[in-house]
């Protein structure tokens, strides 16, 4: 299988500010973001469609700037594995997206993502992506949670539906995420996102984007995200980075911070051939400069090479070898054996946790 | 609705010991918990069947013991309203119970579950609530997450064919916790819980028990935590307690933390009329003695007595009233309304925010 | 005593936006913020010198617009109870203020310092305060932790030196918080600027200034913080906010989370007789209009009545009187009565800490 | 510098219990664990008191004890470097050791802290370290946080005055943590240790031992608190462990969590050749049996070994030499030479922190 991967165009376009900062790097526009992630490794990117196209522009701005970014796109050899809307940094949504308590600004969202959806059709991507930035609550006093998983429930299917009746070749998937700087989000994890996805009207139809930092927002292991994902087939995107504890969602390069969760999620992606674009969501550090954001692409990338490596090397480490078929082992063993006098179990562990640390450090 | 408030034995059995630290208050046994609970304003109980029945009891002994308890349960005038086991303190199950890695312990905690199923259903138990304890890693490298989520979809569907096939009058729960001491759970939260028995082969039989102090671990709301179960139609049953971040599960006295998420909880149960009963999964203070322990139950209840008053007085408080009829308007408003030149929307949620501190004050 | 209310003006001029959204309110500029606070309960207001004056405005510009506003001040009967300096969000600032790397940088911070501290003075602030917002790394290896200790001790002490040598009646305060959304900063908690402040040329110039929410972002117990600032003699000022857990620097209406810690610290503020102002550093929900700017004002305000008045409710209560005394007893006993045959110790903390919750809740 | 590994007995000692688990370990005596870590590469021990020499023992059974060690410490080639005491599991304490309610009991830690001393003493260990697991509290009404630091201060004044009366070679040190798992603790970290010392009568006998896993769980970088430690003059002792995040202490292997934390705490302890034991404080996996305790103890040492050896490759890496030379040249420029028309400043942070990560995983 060869490896796809993938940015958000907003990672490299972000431009280092921050809510104590003003902005620390010139604009970059979506095309030279484009033709620089395909330059510096990258076989695809994703975008809101308010990256490439100004909320509002008439359908002959729209397909002028698609048809303009589908030539670069085809000149420079990348795909879009993935498109989205951005219902979150306008005003009219500060009450919430499809759950604000407002009828229109919940009609103005599901409009918004229609029309992102056309976007992304029209870019042939094969995966449209809902994060609900501002569906949660600053005041739980505004809304009943429930009225609100409702909005969701309803939200999601008549988007669902809009995909099957224009006959797009498109699947829809929700990331979740536990907070936003003051308000609770109301689908924190991917067990939250997939319980919802269970009583939807299409629930085939629709899946999950796992976001590393987001799993780590709320000290969850992402390898176990990853799984409940993968055990529910609904693993339909993934945003790698990384985090540190008790901070807000931080999208450091993948690499630079939680080095053994990311090696257990590489390792759980490899060992099952999981299809999708590795897919990196994260942000160069305020100190980096344009040309330093290419560094920092290329330094996901080789992240994700180095710890595939690693994952290689431990199954074809001897001694890991043989640890795991003596776990194996226990699995199949008869009941007559393992009862009676037999010796107590040795689990090893321990060596086995160190060896991990080894391989990871390149000392084995 | 008359509401039944309930403690897990489990609660005014523990003797306040700690890691660091040996018990500080004497034993006090099953029966007297029983009693003791029903003189303090417990219409109900919880128990691991080992809280009664020693494991391993043959069944002459064992109904020995259950005729001695349901004498004791219809004198003073208690009932049990859910059942569970302890597969998590033998040192059996120190690589987990259902996620075990060998078979055999698998097969123990299984002939454990529905040892524990039986003495459930011989205590009219409606409910049998699963927390695996051990069902998590120390060590990553030790199984995939993968085959984990198999074991416990495999175990559940077992137990839940059992209850079925032994015509028992009982629904089947499981309660998530994002970790234990030095080991990640696989079902950390209630969404995972619900998006693995959307998997499940009958996940109609199969609901959820949310605890407020694990939903606090993981820094969720628990508000919404009761929403997306009560979403999903499967809440099951609730423990209450008190819960301080970054700490390890602390069980806490419901009252003794959290006071607005407390409000927040009560007041979905209460508005939503969940019939449930109010179970408290808390531990007294390691400084309380033997006499403390029922103060530490009446004021368990007391504080949910005086939170359910609030969400009257909340309902009643007439700025409130014309403040979410305001709210609820915006729902209902025809599109035309909106349009055009309307005033922008002026929300009062920080004046909304500020009443229920005052009404939880008692300052209103 | 008079209890001093004061906030800063960046609370009431911030414009509701966030990493994710942009601003939802008109601008307010600070002779309106002055004015309004003093409207709405306010005797006294912090501010950062670039709230003010513009950075880099000559001396006339400056005190030109130093006249006009304490014309206003004198007009509205409002006072300057502290000032600080934006040492963070110009982007010349993006490797750190004090700390950076670039020596020149580095003596521009000081520059821009400085100027502030001439700017408090003209406003008779009786203290400076620094939050220094970029004086951490989001690369640890960008820099020796060491180095940048020396560098803040270096820079305090400059700062120090330069108050006194100008004779200014002003005392010198350094802000803690735990990191930004991005970087680690290197003065996490009250206990790490302590411990700092007695390794300064003349530590008795300098103190703390604690803010809630700072504190609960590292999980900290905040009457603890407070305690220690207090123990050292040096709580030069307190920012009173709320913050939940696991969450970036909220910010929250004082009395909009934290409710149980909030009640402790205003009790350790009163019952030590703290003679500083009390200060909130929050700011209005993203959903707050312009108008809805001044009710949380109120709401602050009110939030530290009520909770004083509870502090006053609790010592007045006859059976947290006895409990109280019957405590103080212990610690005045002679060793012969403690020795020997005495019964055991009942520690009433159980129902102790349940009258806690009563009496916040209005209902004793 | 001949680096002295160490580990306290209690770890090896430790049974592999929990609060829902029994022990899963046979016991390990003391001298069993003397002699098994200078087996597996250890050349030091600390301990506490209790730990050899059962509380209570009269003088005669306590010299035949050390008498023992001694002899089995010569005969091994382990020596012991730093003692302690257990002024926290007997329920004697469960209000606190030193800032217990009772006068009394305050008088029986301070005993019990003075008979271990001795012991330290006879053992030669050149450091007595506190850490008070019950100097906290779980009801916060039960005292004044105030009155709890006086305590505190009033007990190290007078530990502290023992050891220079009595003439001892030994140094005191405390250790800070921020809660334990129903209790805030009074000393939550290095800086609020620090801050309490200077307040102390004799502040230079005094310094702190850190531990990474008590840093980890206020979300605070353990580099930022070695360097705190190191600037104060007063790192007296570290404990090395694993610990991931929104959990309670869990004393992993060193090597089995925070990786890249690790490797910055082994690079300024090695930059700054610092001269103390790098001493381990963690607990093998309940999986473990009695021979994975010596894996468990020989891969903290390989950890420990192989990140000094990173550090090494650190420095000896032309390019990170380049990069590094070019940050340093910024802070020797003239201020000429920094002003005017020069190119914006190039920070390749984001390389840098590449490196570390490829460093880190042996790819360069």
């Amino acid at each position: 299988m060869k490896r796809i991967f993938s940015f958000g165009l907003w990672t490299v376009m972000h431009r280092g500010g921050d809510p104590f900062g003003q902005p620390t790097r010139a604009p970059l526009d979506p095309l030279q973001a484009m033709s620089g992630l395909a330059a510096h490794g990258a076989q695809a990117f994703e975008l809101h469609a308010e990256d490439l196209i100004p909320s509002g522009s008439p359908d002959a701005e729209r397909d002028r700037l698609i048809r303009k970014a589908r030539g670069l796109m085809e000149d420079v050899g990348i795909i879009c594995v993935a498109c989205g809307s951005d219902v979150f940094s306008d005003p009219v949504f500060r009450d919430g997206g499809l759950t604000s308590n407002e009828a229109r600004v919940r009609r103005q969202a599901i409009a918004r993502y229609k029309a992102a959806i056309d976007v992304g059709h029209l870019l042939d991507a094969p995966l449209f992506n809902i994060w609900g930035g501002r569906d949660g609550a600053e005041v739980d006093a505004s809304r009943s949670p429930l009225d609100a998983l409702k909005r969701l429930r309803d939200g999601f299917n008549e988007l669902a539906d809009y995909i099957a009746r224009q006959g797009y070749n498109m699947r829809l998937s929700i990331e979740p995420k536990p907070n936003e700087p003051r308000g609770d989000l109301y689908l924190s994890t991917v067990g939250h996102t997939l319980g919802l996805i269970a009583t939807l009207e299409q629930p085939d139809r629709v899946g999950v984007v796992l976001e590393l930092a987001h799993a780590a927002m709320a000290g969850l292991n992402p390898a176990y995200e990853v799984a409940h994902a993968l055990h529910a087939g609904k693993l339909f995107g993934i945003h790698l980075n990384g985090q540190r504890p008790l901070r807000f969602d931080q999208d450091l390069r993948f690499g630079g911070a939680n080095l053994k969760d990311g090696f257990f999620v590489v390792k759980l992606l490899e060992e099952e051939v999981w299809p999708g674009p590795r897919s990196f969501d994260a942000r160069p550090y305020r100190t980096t400069d344009g040309q330093g954001v290419w560094q920092f692409v290329e330094g996901c990338i080789r992240a994700y090479q180095i710890l595939a490596e690693k994952v290689q090397q431990y199954h074809d480490d001897p001694e890991v070898q043989h640890l795991l078929a003596e776990i194996a082992s226990w699995d199949t063993e008869e009941p007559d054996d393992a009862g009676g006098a037999s010796a107590p179990r040795v689990f090893a562990y321990e060596r086995l946790d160190h060896l991990v640390f080894e391989i990871l450090m390149g000392t084995r």
